[in-house]
């Protein structure tokens, strides 16, 4: 003889202290609060969670923004992803808009770690079932992690926000190096425009290794949008849209999807020749980088109506207006 | 009390029966036989692999290639693998020159599955310690494997082919499409060449999806070698040709560490604009591909000298010449 | 705060390209429709799959009949349970109705593979939850799996078919080797009838190895039936026949629950004497075995009904009119 | 296109051979029937289980309590979570109100095992999801699982007893050896009492290593409470409490939530100073300890309550009155 | 710069306490002394083990067998290779002369364990490497396992004994019950002699599950041998004595590898038609089975020559005189 | 035909950036040098680890102390993990002296994560076959690693320190909390002392939740010697030497085994009534720690002595001067 009872589902929202805007955001698009949590480091910089509510049979979406300092947020999200697995959460997405170590996806050379394999193997370990992320730096990071991941694009927003302030027939879209080419193509794909890229290569007038930036393809006054999926020190974008400039550019605009912007990044981009630089706001804005050049695009719609498809087992696909 | 003896290792190679005249170079090279292995399909197609010596404690090395009928190779493979492992090898290390379902190594849509990731996960369950591959179809792969993977390259062998044919100041490296421009700009370096990419975008003449061939650079009177990893059913790359052709190239030349040369590419290649087709024989020849026009070097030697320094604990990383 | 939603459970059907009548014949029963997959191979032998629906959230049943290309379908029944785990299917059961490498279920000699282990392994590794076949090769197979697995049987129905025809006071059950007396004898319980066996022996007469079919039982004007689990190349059932013949059997039938029907087997059967052979369509019948002989009968409401009682949680054991 | 089905949730309770009145408890408060199980010993000692009603997707509780003979009623739960595993049994939450092993905890000394934690690992890999249990002899155990813990506290109930039975405010509690004292200071905070320590250290007098027992803090006149877990063979609790007399204390009193009460344990409580014994029913009371001086209070309540929580996920933390 | 030392292998020996007298005569064969261990019950019935000298590194041996107490007899090995995991042995090989629980090795109704499995998961987890049996109850257990499984086989050493005994031209070989004629036709092949089996069927004068012993096979005049892996309480293998005399038999004398001999076996074995029982040592026999018609003969031997073979890499199939 | 080599052993470390000087001197203790390693953070925070050296199937020992950033310093040793094990390390230790997160060795309410077990996995995941540590925090964490755990203690050398300083006759040992009374009682075993503790209990005088620290047994006069496994914020032991000082202690004195010191703990100490901290160098000392007051000791000699002893499959044991 047995006792029944009906069976709901309980989407809960959990936010790491990262990026506390985008979670406030992601949590009014869903109309949820976040689940009221207790985090904080000790003095000798270990890090405390607690839950203040019963998580018993939710399904948990756990969002942290991997925004310098890097290794304390994705320890934080790993411990949030233990104490909800031993709280008996029923299932576990971590929402990761910018994942961790993406660019250490393989091994460059003998005796480098893969940490963005690691990665995934830590979230797997603490306990996650499921994986979201935004514009993966390869997309072969989806196949690092034994389980769902959903992968979603920035590209609609940062192009829909291209189209309206550009006349597209100006435009030429650049691909800052060789290994974004995929990238810039998915952009001429929708803009329907000329493609040109930034070819690194050795100097023939100089001896060794040092390398000249060559402009493949042609922009002599067309309006460049240097596509990215992400602006880190801001190197070499910057030296990108000289070498644009040099070779005749009328404009140099630069649109990606996550602002990393550490270090030299505020300061190069106000000195350089770039007039715009779209991102989305998957990472906190540093606060050096509140400047006028710097438009920010809210990732929350994208990353709310995902969220809601996964719990309501919609279809994820059919958010970019794909034909799946 | 115990009972002591000294500690040995040895070395055992083991040859699936997808491509024997490779199995027997690598034996050459490294001074052993094969071990006599009864290996045949009964009637309904299912696979039967005995090994006629004890490897008990043995170092494995487990090689096959997975051309056609790739499910049957790669299944065989997986079936020695598990008689090793519960024969007491000691370690198995699988030699997979050309990964099996290496393209399929992300979702390119929803639904899809991640198959590369999935084949290295049936190696790993099927008792492989170790994996080694030569070009996988993307560096990432090397992260979907839980262990070591010796990633190895043909470029040395093909480059060394290539400047020894060619005058280098009359060459152009033309990637074939915006994927494998990472890969070409490896060849300029080696090279010092300039660069051109095949760039595929919409037709503004024709409506839909329609796509037309860019050629991106300048390639005008030069001898254009289109390098890749792989040349499978040859249409991206005939094409390609004839788009370099039509913009004025002089010559046209293709390098690739694979010939997957399935369905029509021998009839493709034959009656291509392409004077000459360099590959490795990391696959068998078909047959019907043993044409003037194709030259195959032979990895054989790049095979057993990475065996022989996994045996004995030397460096990989130093077969190339690298700085490691 | 949380946001809820009802939780619903959803089947969906998914049939490799191995068997479409079967497939067909199980939907039907069901009164569903499989899902449209799209599902080829490349010319390189490569296979791909994509669902043309969403399936997340869904209870997958993922139906394949690893009739030859054994390895094809095996791996394309892989590849599609992968690609469903990382579209967040709920659960997934692997329906296999003749277990693939079921005969390779133990090291015959040293250095052999437990295929049939490996294969438990390769679906689990792909992210199967449960497995469901018919009439294991030997019923440990279920303990290979590590998770449920729902075991049916086709002796009801075949022997159904059996009682309606012959006058079971005539009929000795003959079982075709000393592995298939347990099978025999359940046929004995069922039919009330007495016990034959085949047992190969050395002949005393001839040196070495050669073996001599011996009857063990009475057979002298009996309607014998030789039970059995498979037929393949049909080599021993004939041979069987001809001894029961010679020791003065009246009619020989055959029943066995899957027509693998490899090579020789039709021709055999037909030149045989065997009277009447009766199959369940567990795998597809060769064209070459399109024969009057041979009736064959469906398993699809079996499986169906069994899908449907995994599905809403009912008992399968019931299925078989056991006491359970 | 799907069939879909409503998704119901239900409770069924398993109850092992050890300690059928606590079971016969728990399914009363549950307002159940556990589920009819057909389990015995074959004359070789091998256990057999079969359950007498489908389990499928059932939500299972599967109490066992670890007496005498421990390891039988181990391998019985194991063989038991074995069973609806592969019958389909939607999740699985092993009972065990005296966790077995558990004193086994670390290596006291070098090549010891750490069986508390290797028993955590048999319920894994047998199938359990979850485990809940009262008292354990360290916390830390919670963490030897790879999944969520109910711990369960049994002090309130204890508590609430000697409350309503003492005058608090002559009570002194004591730890009864080193290891215990953290225990003994949840005493003090509930009762608002002092506490004492029994410390165990090398008596100056006697060489080598004979030990004697010291009182560390003021006993003189007092009603002195030892609490500890557990009382297995009763030997330190009766020491500890001959020393307490020895330093004047007016009445020795024990309370512990598990009584294991083996070997000479009956007789010594008996024989000692101990005027009462309070203990739970986690274990069965061996008859030789049915005695006057031996209190029983129901842990059943708690484990019901617990189970009904864990059920429909409420908060097990507010079952002990917490703030969460 | 690095610090190098040579690399010893180190055989050692751990027994269980279940059969001392098979430990010192396979210590004596290796010319080792087993390992001494600290093994013990605490008053509770949990078990204590500790080694007495350091393992690290060792490659371990643990012999254990699974006679009554078999639930206690397990439990220690299992306790046992958890403390030689955590004690830096290098390899550790589970030593299970009679394998437990070997008879539940599938579901024979719903709702059942496959104990077999469990048990092999259980050393798996505990932390064995390998295993090592002999005549399991069926070889499919060998596929229980997650790695190497050496399988011995006492046939060689029983029917060396039957040879030197009987004239085995006037030997019938007796298969005890359906299950076991595969066993039955290794020993004619071996002997040379005629096949026989016990069938049990419905009696068709008596309604219900009645059951009779049929002898399928002639046996008039004949010394019958019933083969068979076990005898546990010898009730199947005296009544198919019974019958065999009934039809005639001359003489009946039974042969297994494994004593299990518990509850009425002896007395059963005593009031037989049976003349004698050989059995092995691969458990400990019974006080109440030391009786003149049981012929004990040593497995010893056997297992020390395979625990070499193992130890130094040769081959284990050798030892039967195979052709490998 | 196989080819052979002679198997060698080869001890290499590493070390993370943490703590350089201990590195240096654990490797002087060795006679070898780190393993020259190319380690740095990104501007973003990431952090990138390449070896210089080939580390192909060397005994790999991977030193890093964990203080503050905790965080950082664990995640540069799951890296370097990561790069060993893809390298083809044959075997990586992890030496954690100071365990990280090692005080969430349970939940001590709801819905907290157990760090420590968190952590365990983590470092197995990442590929460690090993961990060595020094004063667990408590030792179950031992328990919490799937795999030998070398626990050391620093006892006698912290002991001998205080032997050679003091007048035993005139300490007492105190424990600062009651979660501490065992690892006094080592201590007073060792030096022979009496023991007291700090016990905080609710004062009977102040409503609520205020605490107060009562020191159990007796002080006045004596020397005391309070111990702990470390010194964090010193918020505690510093309040314990006032109620010491008090109760009439004549001095008092600090040991422990790792100095975390953080945030106000130099000042604290500096102004309490400590007479003198005396602590190992697990962890760096702060550069506001390097006080008069605070004696350091080197661990150093023990680390080397157990790497050795792990390397060279010696006992670990032995090196406390154990019967072991």
């Amino acid at each position: 003889m047995a006792y029944q009872t009906e069976n709901r589902r309980n989407l809960m929202l959990f936010a790491g202290r990262s990026h506390p805007d985008l979670a406030a955001e992601v949590a009014a698009e869903l109309d949820v609060e976040p689940v009221p949590t207790n985090a904080y480091e000790f003095a000798s910089g270990e890090i405390f969670v607690r839950f203040s509510e019963s998580v018993r049979g939710c399904d948990a979406f756990v969002l942290q923004c991997h925004s310098a300092p890097v290794n304390t947020w994705l320890m934080e999200q790993l411990i949030m992803v233990d104490a909800l697995k031993r709280a008996s959460a029923k299932r576990i997405t971590v929402v990761a808009p910018f994942y961790p170590y993406a660019r250490q996806d393989k091994k460059h050379r003998g005796r480098e770690p893969i940490s963005a394999r690691l990665v995934a193997d830590l979230f797997k370990t603490a306990g996650a079932h499921r994986l979201m992320s935004v514009d993966l730096h390869t997309a072969q990071i989806q196949g690092f992690f034994d389980g769902p991941v959903d992968h979603l694009f920035a590209l609609p927003l940062l192009a829909d926000y291209i189209e309206n302030k550009l006349d597209t027939s100006e435009v030429t879209v650049v691909a800052p190096d060789s290994g974004r080419v995929r990238v810039a193509e998915r952009w001429t794909d929708r803009l329907g425009c000329p493609l040109a890229i930034i070819h690194k290569r050795r100097d023939p007038d100089v001896p060794n290794q040092v390398k000249m930036f060559d402009v493949v393809g042609e922009v002599r006054g067309r309006t460049c949008v240097i596509v990215d999926d992400m602006i880190d020190t801001a190197g070499t974008i910057t030296k990108a849209a000289e070498s644009l400039k040099a070779h005749g550019a009328a404009h140099v605009i630069a649109a990606a999807t996550h602002g990393v912007l550490s270090g030299p990044a505020a300061d190069r981009l106000k000195n350089s020749e770039i007039s715009e630089v779209v991102l989305t706001n998957t990472l906190p804005l540093p606060s050096e980088a509140r400047i006028d050049k710097i438009t920010e695009l809210s990732i929350a719609p994208l990353l709310a109506a995902a969220i809601k498809a996964v719990f309501e087992d919609g279809s994820v696909t059919g958010l970019f207006g794909g034909d799946a």
